[in-house]
């Protein structure tokens, strides 16, 4: 079943790749034209068969049915822009940014169909060249809206995702951006910060713990700078929950506070385990 | 090509059930008798063949020729006492916990043939239930020595290591613990602290990179406290070194210095992928 016919999409990278590789695999789309700044990647994403056509000039997105905008976050206001005025009235748009608030904010100026995504489907590594097809199978994508977003938009995109297998969370995007700073932006900033203490002649001794404690320490770092800096003010919140967090498990060991230790490792195992 | 005849084990969990079945496995011992504080994990370590004989009496470490000490960090140097006036005076002992320092200092006073052992091979998952016949394939074992350590023991105990698939490091017990504190009870800490820092109402939207980072937070917390505690004077400055560079990190952010956020962020990322 086709949901949308023509389809543009502008960034193919990791999600932007495997998302088109899943619309084309599912049958969801009748054609997809990708854009990259990187004239690279769009080959790549042509050969991998992630896109149809490659882009050559914005008015491609004249009668494009669905605009996928999967590019850093930093840059999916000004496409926006640059693209709007030359959309189908009833072009419904999506973002597949980790930050919410802002974009869509801005972008609902733009038009009410412009419904606001987030897959959680990332992982460290980034290009097309990780792209896969079945990387929303079983995974969660927050859907978010305004009040003026259209709700026949907001019910085909929730369809699409659906489709690609991922389980759709409806959100509002102060919401989004305030849960996603504890458990996503937070988690990030510490396995950097980590990585960053250990010692470099110790780096040979080390276990699995300290592996999988820093995967994400390996994520693009442009990519995650401009996710910080987008969701800053929630993120300063979740990073001093965290140091109070971290300074009580200190003080309890410099105490020899046994009892106390034990409380506090027991709260999070309990909690850790709740998590799956 | 037996190394040791008759070996006598105390904690048959994780670590030390996996080593009854590996070292029978590689035809490595004669036989192997196990103690266990829980009679249940004793019978269960029996019935999997992780051990040939449950002890029943101290005894029968009199004519032992390897002790293995594989119980949480606090008992080892407790059950040393009580078992060294009745071993040979060439049975050689190993502990396998993550702290070596203490351990090193109190049971080398007992006996030159003592050889502390730090398998990097553990996981969240404890007990006899997740014992595993090739955990120490492709890992790590510390090998720590005092200047007190006969060197035919640590020759004996290195061999054994390796027949099981394990790169051995020697090492000065107390460097052991100034390395580990950074690679392994450090990123236990900050996971444990992390997990508590999640709001409970958050825990349902999460990905892989929360999970990953906070997968050693479901470990064992009475195990980990004493470790802790008994590498507290290391942990310290770890935690500390660790809490300057959130604090630099956080500090960029708050200043919106997206300049030296990036290369904050890049030297963490760097150091990571010298990791794998």
């Amino acid at each position: 079943m086709k949901i949308f016919n023509k389809v543009v999409i502008f960034g193919t990278g990791l999600i932007g790749g495997s998302l088109g590789l899943a619309l084309k695999r599912k049958h969801l789309i009748t054609q997809i034209i990708g854009f990259s700044k990187h004239k690279e990647n769009a080959i790549k994403a042509l050969k991998i068969g992630a896109i149809d056509y490659i882009g050559s000039s914005l008015d491609t997105t004249q009668d494009a049915d669905l605009i996928i905008l999967a590019t850093p976050v930093d840059t999916i206001i000004d496409i926006m822009f640059k693209i709007s005025p030359k959309l189908k009235k009833d072009c419904i748009v999506i973002d597949v940014g980790s930050t919410k608030e802002n974009i869509v904010k801005e972008l609902n100026k733009l038009t009410p169909n412009f419904v606001g995504c987030h897959p959680l489907a990332g992982s460290e590594k980034k290009g097309i060249k990780n792209a896969q097809t079945d990387i929303f199978n079983n995974s969660i994508c927050i859907i978010t809206s305004s009040a003026r977003t259209k709700r026949n938009a907001l019910k085909k995109i929730e369809l699409l995702w659906q489709k690609l297998g991922a389980k759709t969370i409806m959100m509002h995007p102060k919401q989004h951006d305030q849960i996603l700073s504890f458990t996503s932006h937070l988690p990030h900033i510490v396995a950097f910060s980590l990585m960053g203490a250990i010692p470099d002649k110790f780096l040979n001794v080390s276990s699995g713990g300290l592996k999988d404690t820093t995967r994400i320490a390996a994520s693009d770092v442009l990519l995650w700078s401009q996710i910080f800096l987008s969701n800053r003010n929630n993120l300063l919140v979740a990073v001093t929950a965290f140091q109070t967090k971290l300074a009580a498990l200190k003080l309890a060991l410099k105490k020899k506070d046994s009892k106390h230790l034990i409380k506090i490792l027991s709260k999070a195992k309990e909690k850790r385990e709740r998590l799956g």
